[in-house]
């Protein structure tokens, strides 16, 4: 791993873990076993190591997050669900600590740094592509004129307004209803849209055979 | 407005603004017009500050939000969008800055602060109670068995995870998007209900008037 690489991923860890604000120079040294010469050679301080954290978290999404969800089945509505299931699983592995460290982000520092707001923006636009594209792929099964864009807009809302308050109340409950919801949501809408066509299957047995089983709608 | 309240009203202020870890002592005995010596009578310090904060705004929630939303309909399910419509107003005015208080400090508090959790867990409970009353008001236009907890909870996510995306892109359009795709939500769950009930009216003309002009449900 080259310097700026440990730099920015030893930063990427602090802001994550404590925040932008509570995070010193000197800390991120120390967890990168980098030297101070070495790092404003590459950053002139710790708001462009954020501008390189959130670079690279832009850089890392397509890999570290839509790849492994695409891998679990070739479902597009079941792709959205595979996403927030990891989301879910980092809140499992910590004990619900941490959360989004794009939303942590986004609501610590776009007011007071004006240069960051756009990449955090972008981050989260290019989350709500993916989401889109893969809910989109499944147009066929939703009434015509769906809104996807909307739909992917509240899959990024759910996750961000999910995780939060599972960190706040330190339970995955509040997680998995949220998503249960949505869930239950997009159930509805593609039961909507008529001609035998039931509710998405949970199951990823038979991805790309016609979905003929009903499920009862959930929640109710 | 006594020295106690002066100090709680500044910081509140404060951690709104630039956050927790962003804000001073120096600035909250500034904006308060108070000496230390007054802040050390009351407080230990910045967190117990920040708990008074958060016992605060939980004592404040029922006037400064519910009430406001409750006076504006009679109808349920009408009020959970009246208190939606109060969060945009605060980002309208603010131009898409600050979003919610303790939203915010949930990110930014609950993992370095023990003691603090538990204060923001209970200001989301009381929240999401008020929103589940509203909505179990509106039981009998619902399918049977909806569980009105996951309800109000998927209310909350919408309205942090909206407003987290609004300040990110400095655009009122994702929170509004997030809201119309809840109101759709609900609108296809109380269409569920069949018996001839449409889904809910956005007019609040006849609040008590029993609800029989179908409107088309949105994002189709």
């Amino acid at each position: 791993m080259d310097t700026r690489e440990k730099l920015l991923a030893a930063a990427a860890r602090l802001f994550h873990e404590k925040g932008f604000t509570a995070t010193s120079v000197a800390e991120i040294l120390e967890r990168a076993d980098v030297n101070s010469g070495s790092l404003y050679h590459f950053f002139s301080g710790k708001e462009e190591l954020l501008r390189g954290v959130l670079e690279r978290y832009h850089a890392l999404l397509p890999d570290e997050l839509i790849a492994p969800a695409e891998a679990t089945t070739e479902d597009g509505v079941e792709r959205v669900f595979a996403l927030l299931a990891l989301y879910r699983k980092g809140m499992e592995i910590t004990g619900c600590r941490y959360g989004c460290p794009i939303g942590n982000l986004a609501l610590e520092t776009t007011d007071a740094y004006p240069n960051i707001r756009p990449l955090v923006e972008a981050n989260f636009v290019q989350w709500i592509g993916h989401v889109e594209r893969w809910l989109a792929a499944e147009g066929a099964r939703f009434p015509r004129g769906t809104d996807f864009h909307r739909l992917a807009q509240l899959v990024l809302t759910t996750m961000e307004g999910g995780l939060m308050q599972t960190r706040a109340r330190r339970s995955l409950a509040p997680f998995d209803e949220s998503v249960a919801a949505l869930r239950h949501y997009l159930d509805l809408l593609m039961g909507k849209k008529g001609k035998g066509n039931a509710p998405s299957r949970t199951t990823h047995r038979r991805p790309s055979a016609p979905r003929r089983n009903s499920r009862s709608a959930r929640g109710r």
